[in-house]
């Protein structure tokens, strides 16, 4: 919308440049590791998003070492093929060759927890709909994206885990929840259509379907 | 960081600026209403997020009918005295002169919803966190909220509500859940301080105490 042309990363992306350039990335990884000073700028934006009384109950555990990745990366595997398993013939051929992590080649894993605890017991917002602790945590991840994709550093959400595993690993305490690990750093490229689309997975839906006015419409 | 001088909105807005220049907002709607094609523009914006498998699981119901904006208005009257009543002393005046809502004033409520049953029963990478569903719906809620940003356009999301009565008001079908009811419309100006620090309810906790490197270190 902003870019002369085809949209490059650069640190004055435009936000709705940065939203069509997003991609969730598993294959597209240089080989380059993030260097801290970019994180740290992808972190603070995270770190800026909105929350539910004020409470920013995310966390944020940077993961380079490779006997960590390496070790989830096989237990991604593992789920990887419990969830092949259970598809039948036909899905099961369209999945066998997505790519669903990058968690070694990204170099850099971020685990985005939550915190329902932080903000004591009157969270200002929260009293009806508690959920809204867990989603000011999720609303900080989409950040995290879009400044990421500002500076290049491609971004894959891996969700092919079982949560005490991976809580194990990085010794949370109880009250502490992962709720994502983010494999981070620099690509070659952004694809222009999302992998489940360009792999037959999955088709947009458009977004004539989606808005709804006054009242919900149902539609097929 | 791109701006020269005081971060202004503007179609272009970089994401960086877009991040820092977005409030919560309750008190600086203008009066005026979203048009049709900038509330089209912020709710693709919105539809372009990430979800699991591709499942796009999310809603949005416009609503401007003031029959309705006052309906929600005065429910949400009723859960704000709620929860003022059941704080302590102290905080109950520290809560008093914050608004939380400008659902009249904003002109347009958009309430997003989610549908866990999008996507039929194989949803590639929510086998094993099923939660993935809803986070997707949240991811989308960010997207939207940052290119309002670069409208000039204010939102607030409000949660001081009962689920059932809003799912009640809008007709919602049974699979279909209510995550956020967000004010949206023109505003007069961006807060450069969130409401809930310059009313003294809770401060900003440090970018620091947030990033964790390899583990989790327990941290006051």
């Amino acid at each position: 919308m902003c870019a002369d042309g085809p949209i490059t990363p650069g640190e004055c992306l435009s936000v709705y440049d940065a939203i069509r350039l997003r991609r969730d990335v598993r294959a597209e990884f240089s080989g380059d590791v993030v260097d801290d000073a970019t994180l740290l700028r992808i972190l603070e934006a995270a770190h800026r998003a909105p929350s539910v009384g004020n409470s920013m109950p995310w966390d944020f555990v940077v993961i380079r070492d490779p006997a960590t990745l390496n070790k989830f990366a096989d237990h991604v595997a593992d789920k990887r093929r419990e969830f092949r398993d259970a598809l039948p013939e036909d899905r099961a051929e369209t999945f066998t060759p997505i790519k669903i992590e990058g968690i070694v080649e990204s170099g850099t894993g971020i685990v985005v927890t939550h915190n329902q605890s932080r903000g004591g017991t009157h969270v200002l917002g929260r009293a009806s709909v508690p959920e809204t602790g867990i989603y000011s945590t999720i609303l900080s991840i989409q950040n995290l994206w879009l400044a990421a994709t500002a500076e290049g550093v491609g971004v894959g959400w891996v969700s092919f885990y079982d949560t005490p595993v991976l809580a194990d690993l990085l010794n949370l305490p109880e009250h502490v929840r992962p709720v994502a690990w983010l494999c981070v750093g620099p690509v070659r490229e952004f694809q222009s259509v999302p992998d489940l689309e360009r792999f037959g997975w999955r088709t947009r839906r458009p977004l004539e379907a989606a808005v709804h006015w006054e009242q919900f419409a149902s539609r097929p």
